[in-house]
């Protein structure tokens, strides 16, 4: 596919994405770190049209007053609306925003038409990638929006697509290695997934299977949220004063565990990864089974290996590491917006591997790191368990 | 007319404020004191069905899920959404507020059409009352709501009404009277007006005129706020933290003020009367003007006295008062939900008397008691001073 | 005695309260609101240093690095340091402070000895008034600060000088007069006492001892705090979000009520009267006992009458009144820190009437107005109820 | 020296840090970071009383109510009062601490001179170890203590020691090497140095000296402050939310700048080390300078390879390192409190490496893992810049 036909397909796909929302839908916003639909359409937009369409004198803006209000945290590029206030913007109204996206898109075309440079083709692709990165987080939104409303409501999704697997949990035993960790450069990448360098991986044994709700279940039947032995002291912290026991969408009902997905409230399957936990209820749950999480590296060693029992890497759950999200050796900071797009958030954040059912085909890869604060739980996060083996 | 007459012409009303808005404009909540348009179009619908259709047995509610949603805080019938989240409800949609309005316009009709008894018909009458006090907290709404987006946005309003009076400003007299204060029974009034009571005025007077743009103006580039002689002490501490140096919609633009008004920015009149400000300016105004505000008595007695020189009491903005917001003396709290209307909320606020130009017509009177937090001023309030008489 | 007689005698008590303490003790702050006993003794030092010594050029300031730190929120006389902050402040030393003490006394001494004006002298007196203020607030401070220890601890208090009446309670008539209120000018008051002006007292009872523990625990056995239609909407998210169940010094242990008074932890005496309860405390057990509180000038002019019937109006309680805290009519605002002195506050708080056990001998009279804000509850406050009678 | 000598030593060495203060500043807390003097004198005691003298079941207790007091963090230890209100604990009394401190020093010399087994040594040893910690503890909140006073007060600290090199900053070339870090098993080490494990270090060079206050000072004047792009997002926001401008104990006065230390305020010396900067402001220097922090691993390498040129690696200021502190490959998390002392802090926090002037002799070693939350810049902390060198 031409990079001109990754952006169109890449353009429409947002849009069907919000397509079974209503209008009334495209405005809230549920939670600070939630951004209404109408916001996602418009930021992608506005990132093509400040990276790329910019460049050229003779493009004329949709509209300078968003430049404001569709940057979202970019200071290099003038002021941007607070995070926290998209949710009090009635305006502009979505249809100014698609006329907004059409604009943008006419002008895409017709930039490209002439031809372009290899750098100027980069940064298109990097805007698919971006906008890619979206689409997932729409999901995310549109989940919290529509859960957190008088009563929990159903996004119009596909029949459900089945992500357990029966096969029966154990561990997959890996010797030492030097590896070569990070990305190759054959392909899209971010720059977060190198420079490629090389590191010693210990000998470590990795869960084939994600952990269930039926295990993270009897970890809550056990005390687990009421026992500080298994939570680092932050995490003990937050759970008190965020009065938290229990992964993010689940619900009880008489007696029985229901967990909201985009169908509506669902009894709880028990043979389903668990999803929609933080780092600090990964990290516990580890803890008080007697294991750890994998660190990124194990993680994408072992993807690489491609062992064939090793299940649920991709398209289920983002899995949460051991690994603080730091550059990797070499790293270099960009000037300008690129800095701004992975760099500056090297701090405090604790990296993700795989993908989830909700991310874009083709945006999945052993190299790719997602990061969140270690609270965060709106993602499509779940656990896999790691451990030691002795190095000799 | 007749009250059934007044209750449809009171809903169509309702619902023609809302009708110049975008569907995006009646789902977002811009302070916490601000509520969603179409929240309004729902609990004032709640409010007759649960005031007065819940005593029929027979009566079928329209969804027991919009008990909670559309109750604002009366505690006596149930659980209610909290205030500061009524911006992330999408749901439920505006179709579905419309058609619960319908439902319940209909019962009221029906119900009414078998005939009802006194105190039906009362409570009817409030649920009117109560609906028209909301239609102006939609145009209050409403308007923090459009200036709180990217770029102030205009509403269809009518062409400005002229509310600036070109009368010279004078002080009026008053002689001291034993006066009887509050409602005397005759038409509907809140129990906040009552009882009524003997109360001794002393000399005053007050001025024929509500303080201007232009003289507040003045008060501001005298560095009014800048002093804290002028200020309570509770009023400093807010306008420091809240880093308050002007009335809520006036911005400066290259040197020139600008007030927003529902029909988008305007360049401010000097001549008009200065609205929305809080009672902390109101009365650090007065004190910069060697005056003070009237007590809520001594203005219900100037009304009531019908002096042909007083100008702008009703229907251009309330009036701040000096008075805190307490019962009248022999004020019985009734029990159930009409004590939750206006007694529970006796204490930590002040009276404004008057009434505004976006005051429902009829719903003014010179006994009416409005009362806000001293800090508040998304209300249509302004400033009329008073000053003391010598006794003799 | 002279006024510079009181002026020695007011000294030495200030100290004298604090004797019992231990240096640690002196240091530190344990609310908001309650502030170190050190920075008493320099408050009060302060305050006659700037009203009074400061008027002399010859006068030689002890340090000028006290006038920010001893300043308690006087405007106009400068920076203050932050109220909140105050518990950081280990310097000045006690004995700095008692130094600061001595240097002051001395100067005022020398001052009056060489005759002083009328108003010199008349504001020596304020400086005395204001010190015996700083008084009681040391006892309230104290008992604050040494009940939240690790464990609450005693102060060296006389034994009990036992305030309940064994008088069976009982309301007391009062017929409809047209009375003075406010200070007729014999002898000290403080500004906000007067004007002296006239008002109408309609028929009212009023209780002859103030609410007992006893009667206190069976509003609180009853649900009280459970109820909602008991409390103001303000009382009851106070409640909500302080978690509060019961007068402030009350510890349950094994099933059994303790009170903690300046001795220690004290079995609950159900015949003393219920003390350290806040104004929404105070209303919500009016209204639950169906009656009400009385307002400041029901209050003031029931204890003009000197009923002998009427007990523990003065040195028992300060009693909460319905009254908002507002300027009498023909109050003048006085400009520089004599109008920080009372005048800033009239907003946001409520009147008390009557003294404490821990008022200093001589600050107590019919016209006296205290006043807190309707949440603060670790002043002596008691309850004293009210209710209406028929005015024929 | 013996076991027991270090103990006897230690204990004596914590009291003489406090000794030069008055009794007033060992009771105050002047941040919520910052814990009273007394406190740490308390809390040193109750570890060895908790965790070695417990053991015996003949031991009495000095008092059990101190249990909670003097319980910092350790939930498997039962309820510990809160951190941020151990400033309004003025009991117990000093002297009821140093008689605390009396009691369960004879309780361990009693308890040691009837022989002890290795696991009791060892924690004697760790409790020593702690209570060095503790004492430079001591002179960070001293400092900060003394410094947040209405004017910055004196230490009685021995005559400067001069930190300042006059050697020219270079960068020392390090070659990639495979190396092993961790604690060696020589001596005492915390849990968190170990396991000791292999590591590969890629080509770096590291600067032998310590950034300078007149470096910092330059890139305060060229609007280090000012511009985004040197910063962490995070830290961008903490700049903006806490006003953060210069380094912590900076003053400017009159155009000139000032430094406080524990002596008072000096004029800032520009040789010497930038110190009191946390990491986010470390990290925006080294950005601005093009450079970058070193990892801890090349810290803790380059400081075993004993350059002669490397300069101020001990005993000056602790160094903000690139590293998240984190478990080490293989480390066990122990249960009960032990597992308190580190591992549950193993998130949100960054490694320092190296140690201070105030560091206790014998306390620095170059497996040492000192860490704090980015946003911290209380203790004495300085910044070392490293540089990549090409592979080849």
């Amino acid at each position: 596919m031409s990079v001109i036909e990754t952006f169109v397909q890449t353009r429409r796909q947002t849009v069907s994405i919000t397509a079974p929302l209503s209008l009334e839908d495209y405005c809230v916003q549920s939670r600070e770190e939630v951004s209404p639909p109408k916001w996602h359409l418009g930021h992608t937009t506005w990132f093509f049209e400040q990276l790329l369409l910019s460049r050229n004198a003779d493009y004329k803006f949709f509209s300078t007053d968003f430049h404001r209000v569709f940057n979202s945290y970019y200071k290099s590029l003038g002021q941007h609306w607070l995070q926290a206030e998209r949710g009090q913007l009635s305006r502009p109204l979505l249809r100014e925003v698609i006329m907004f996206r059409d604009h943008v898109d006419s002008a895409i075309l017709k930039f490209f038409s002439r031809g372009a440079s290899e750098e100027e083709k980069s940064i298109l692709v990097l805007g698919c990638q971006h906008e890619q990165q979206h689409q997932e987080l729409l999901y995310m939104d549109i989940k919290n929006i529509l859960f957190n409303q008088y009563t929990p409501s159903a996004y119009l999704y596909p029949s459900h697509s089945g992500i357990s697997t029966r096969v029966k949990p154990r561990f997959i035993a890996f010797a030492p290695h030097l590896v070569d960790i990070g990305h190759d450069g054959q392909g899209f990448a971010y720059d977060n997934e190198g420079p490629r360098h090389r590191f010693y991986i210990r000998p470590f044994r990795l869960r084939n299977t994600l952990v269930t709700n039926g295990e993270y279940l009897h970890f809550m039947e056990s005390g687990g949220y009421d026992h500080s032995e298994f939570w680092f002291s932050d995490a003990w912290d937050w759970l008190r004063s965020e009065k938290i026991s229990q992964p993010m969408y689940w619900i009880q009902r008489g007696g029985q565990w229901f967990e909201y997905d985009l169908r509506g409230l669902q009894p709880l399957d028990l043979e389903e990864p668990v999803r929609h936990v933080s780092f600090y209820e990964a990290a516990a749950f580890a803890r008080f089974s007697g294991k750890r999480l994998p660190t990124e590296f194990e993680w994408e060693f072992a993807d690489k290996q491609r062992h064939p029992d090793l299940k649920q890497m991709h398209y289920v759950l983002w899995q949460w590491t051991s690994s603080p999200y730091v550059a990797y050796p070499g790293h270099k900071w960009k000037s300008g917006p690129l800095g701004e797009y992975n760099s500056k958030f090297m701090v405090n954040q604790l990296v993700l591997r795989g993908s989830s059912l909700w991310t874009p085909q083709g945006h999945s890869r052993s190299t790719y790191r997602n990061f969140f604060s270690p609270d965060k739980r709106w993602a499509f996060t779940g656990i896999r368990l790691a451990e030691d083996l002795d190095e000799n």
